[in-house]
């Protein structure tokens, strides 16, 4: 038989499919399969379009699955699951369906220990403690307007904040205004209205008009800017947030996976997360990561049966990015 | 003639009417007029109330009145005001309408000069200079999401992000979580979720279902816990932020109208705030007002060409106190 792990993300999906051996034999991706930010219809729909996908390459069909495993983010064991089941079960798949956390497929992706760590930042940030391969501790997660800090949002929040407060005359001048000034197409012409630049107004009804989540397309101007005191700051900043992170759910040594676009960067943050954690003695063996597809395939593997021994794991991680 | 102060915030209104003398003859009060909070439908609804009754109280109609000023927040010079002006057009009036910042109506409830400076911390928070009768220079203002630093908003954010931190175990406990729950009405009974208390999904479901600024009406638990830690530090921070705001567009000494419900407590923060403009030399003479009925209609004096004298102005004062 075989196993399909699914790594579903908000703006991506990834579907995997193993043997009981841990050989990948089938690999899709589709569009975002999070029903949260893509609502139950279009993620049920991304969903199974990458498993149809990756079966059509392992040449074969649904009834040769016996498990299914779905990491994604933010799901409640409240919630109704129906979206997904019920399109599985129209096409006579008759397995286990299972449903995992998105951060404990992105730690299996990159360690098969039964204890350590992963973080990942995204657009979001946090971070887990594993322990007898299931999740121990969360820290953090909490969206971006509760938590997420040192996240891709965080960063371009900040990066906002630096710059109003810059125009605004209450904050020092910076690199990243002219910068986000460029990027929104904003012009400074024009007279100024109550001794205020008249960028101002335009960039104040440029960024209400976003979801307040799409101000992490900012973030890579910090990371464009390392010279700049404001953007080193926020830069700093992140980095000691996302160690505090780590530090606040830390117990004892164990590897520490590291996911999402904002630590895969070098420079001042990844610096400063890893001064700040070898500064209160945490200096983990760290595995980067580019997903969760790997880890989905060991979750849906675990939910067989199949013991994950280093072996099987190395087969897994082998034979997937051969068929990325 | 009369002429009419409209002093329309977001969740109340102020019509003021003044003989030529600044005499108060009419004063009322109605719902939100502001049509960026309320729509324009309900704004020129609440506007026309308090217009009203204000009128009848003056025994007078709006064929006596020569000038109409609408003192609001947010409206740009760009945004089509037919929602005030056809209406009112509609029962004859026939005088002038004119807009003008709240902020400058705060000003004029507290002093005549023609130079000095206003802060108003309520939900939002900003700052002007005045010069010459005129905004001269704004600092902060500008919303939930890009400032209003120290404001209702962001004492109430901070609050709910220090009880996510203390629940999450990436902060220090405080008297503001039990305090915050027990204002939501949540439990903490149930078991641990991957290590987490059962009350952090419910108070993230909770917070998130509000509109972010409806944040502000946690604002309250700061100063309700005076003296735990976290507490103080959030006063303490929101009273720096304040004070900042203020020094960015300070230049020489002049009167400081302070308006809105932050500011009008006493503790922490206001003794923050007073002891930091006074490390930078700033330590004016300070007017505490209400809101900007007496400025409103000050400002439509002035518009119909009356001399704001300190009589006049006391005249307006007075007998604003008396009508109210």
């Amino acid at each position: 038989m075989l196993q399909i792990g699914l790594d579903a993300g908000g703006t991506s999906t990834r579907a995997t499919v193993v043997t009981t051996d841990g050989e990948c034999v089938g690999y899709a991706r589709s569009s975002g399969g999070n029903p949260i930010s893509s609502g139950k219809i279009g993620a049920s729909s991304a969903i199974l379009d990458a498993i149809e996908s990756a079966l059509t390459r392992a040449n074969a069909t649904l009834s040769d699955v016996s498990v299914i495993v779905a990491a994604m983010a933010g799901g409640s064991a409240d919630d109704s699951r129906d979206w997904l089941i019920e399109p599985l079960a129209d096409r006579d798949f008759t397995g286990t369906v299972a449903w995992e956390s998105d951060l404990l497929a992105t730690y299996f992706s990159g360690t098969f220990s039964s204890f350590g760590y992963a973080i990942v930042s995204g657009t979001g940030a946090a971070v887990i403690r594993v322990e007898d391969g299931q999740i121990a501790r969360t820290s953090d997660g909490l969206g971006w307007l509760l938590g997420d800090a040192g996240s891709g949002f965080w960063i371009g929040h900040n990066v906002a904040l630096a710059v109003m407060s810059d125009i605004d005359g209450r904050g020092p001048s910076t690199a990243l205004t002219p910068r986000l000034l460029e990027a929104l197409g904003i012009s400074t012409e024009g007279a100024r209205v109550q001794g205020r630049s008249p960028a101002l107004p335009r960039l104040i009804t440029a960024l209400y008009d976003m979801r307040p989540v799409q101000l992490a397309q900012f973030a890579p101007l910090a990371f464009s800017e390392p010279e700049d005191a404001v953007s080193r700051g926020i830069l700093e900043s992140a980095g000691s947030l996302l160690a505090h992170s780590v530090e606040a759910v830390h117990t004892e040594n164990g590897p520490l996976v590291i996911g999402g676009s904002v630590l895969a960067q070098t420079g001042r943050l990844a610096e400063t997360f890893a001064a700040r954690l070898a500064a209160q003695g945490i200096e983990p063996a760290i595995v980067r990561v580019a997903d969760g597809a790997v880890g989905s395939a060991v979750l849906a593997l675990r939910e067989a049966g199949v013991d994950i021994t280093a072996s099987v794991f190395r087969r897994v991680t082998d034979s997937v990015a051969r068929m990325r």
